[in-house]
């Protein structure tokens, strides 16, 4: 079998998910999914990239609002700005993800689609992670591109579902994971329309829209792709709404928790992340008939360019 | 040209029409847009199919309210609910549409998504129009479903964008029309995700989420589609907003607008409707680039079933 998984050790985990696309593809058997029907939703940090120390939104956030600042240096005074300034961890991560959504929506207020779509595909192209060096979007997990490739073969569709900001998981998703804007969904700002200089615009707004985690991921799964899934893949309680929308459904069904285990080759984390916990999720995944992935026996690899990163990861910790 | 839209008649729009798709899939040419790109949104109601006397879901709304008056005849009594019992026409169209999808929120509230779905597929397979006699289905205009195809053989991606109900626009759109549900953008309620005997279920809510019409419909392109899409196709004020988002943007565009100025083959109206009224647009179509296409001068055939449907037509008006 070529291509098969191949970053992906052989074992229970590996044969569910061959065994998954195989029954759901073979065209006689009792499970057969026809290929419209063959949605599979995907988390994005933490399930596709690494989120650790932080999701990328808040390094994007933090330069957008070093630059606000060169206008009005008065922020770097004002909560809960000045914590970014100050890089006081403990404030931002008691914001929560919602507070730092918005603050980022505060960042971009003002500004159009076609203007933010450039600065995000400027910054993506040069950003880099603030401990392991290497750019932002070097850090998708090898496994996971073969399981996207693996399942696009098979003809599933693609959506990620993430908490992320829609905009800037768009923009990376296009160029990093090949996923087209229109499949992915996440967290969103409202917007004004307005013909600005003759041109339509859509004008970002300092109002959340939507904070796309926990239970409102498949009810924006129900906004945006109007079937539900017949695979998930989640990192976190975040996804856990998701996963059992899935798991729950008629027919044949795979959802799957990535269990971040793998102190040597990534990070080890699950209760004790407070930006995005695993608990409910990794201690009922048999009731609620979730598949854990562990990185450390699951994955023979986890990076693509994984000795640089193996080496960036190990100093980081030193 | 085999194929290449029989029923549009031979003239300037068709002509626009077959040259914009020539230019853009070019592939040497200045105007090439790659296939990805190649999006293009089309209204439904009085665009793809006919909108006469009323909007499809005034009647399938008035068929559940019908449904839940059996529970609770107090209805009956009540506005704006009386009106539809009472075939009330002033009324009702002094809600306006905003005011039809309240009732029709109000008719599905504590519905599932799998009930609806299944209610609405159930109803469009029987359902039909209260003069012409035919399945609502079969209402579809045959020169756009040529020209669906003929986009789609070029590579466009077909977005439906709606001020319809999305979740029954959805059904209709994948069986009619062969768009799928993540295709489709309309107006929503909100859902509440639950877990009801052990199956995870998204519950509607009598709560509007989004009206899809006038500027909401390019704001609603940002949210789900989340780029600007190289061709639309309306025919009311309601599709204005939309129109001028593609038509303003950079590169190669074409912003259709049907007008229905053919009285004998189908209907004549156009600011006087009050629900779906055509004045800007129509005045203002030079100004802002739009292409009017006459189903009059336009249009060889307007029904796939043109004879039966043509009597049926004279029959509703004698």
């Amino acid at each position: 079998m070529n291509n098969q998984l191949s970053s992906w050790t052989d074992g229970a985990v590996k044969s569910t998910i061959l065994d998954f696309v195989a029954r759901v593809t073979d065209e006689g058997g009792p499970d057969f999914v026809p290929p419209a029907e063959r949605i599979a939703t995907f988390d994005n940090d933490g399930t596709l990239w690494c989120e650790q120390p932080l999701q990328v939104q808040f390094f994007f956030g933090r330069e957008r609002l070093r630059i606000a600042a060169e206008k009005d240096p008065t922020l770097k005074e004002q909560q809960p700005f000045k914590a970014f300034f100050d890089h006081d961890m403990e404030t931002i991560r008691n914001l929560g993800k919602e507070g730092l959504m918005e603050v980022a929506a505060f960042a971009h207020a003002g500004m159009t689609e076609d203007a933010f779509a450039k600065i995000a595909r400027d910054w993506l192209a040069v950003a880099r992670h603030p401990t392991l060096g290497c750019l932002f979007k070097e850090l998708t997990y090898l496994p996971q591109m073969e399981l996207l490739d693996f399942l696009q073969t098979h003809e599933f569709k693609i959506f990620i579902v993430t908490g992320g900001g829609i905009d800037l998981i768009r923009t990376l998703a296009a160029e990093v994971y090949g996923i087209p804007p229109e499949r992915v969904v996440g967290s969103s700002v409202r917007t004004r329309f307005e013909i600005r200089e003759g041109r339509g615009q859509l004008v970002k707004l300092a109002v959340i829209n939507t904070f796309d985690d926990r239970q409102v991921k498949p009810q924006n799964i129900g906004l945006h792709i109007g079937r539900r899934p017949i695979l998930a893949f989640g990192n976190s309680d975040g996804d856990l709404a998701m996963l059992r929308y899935v798991q729950t459904g008629p027919g044949p069904r795979l959802a799957l928790l990535l269990h971040h285990d793998d102190a040597a080759r990534e990070f080890a984390y699950d209760r004790e992340f407070e930006l995005s916990p695993l608990a409910e999720a990794l201690d009922k995944a048999d009731d609620y008939g979730l598949t854990v992935v562990s990185m450390k026996r699951d994955w023979r690899s986890v990076f693509a360019d994984r000795l640089a990163l193996a080496e960036a990861i190990a100093a980081s910790k030193r």
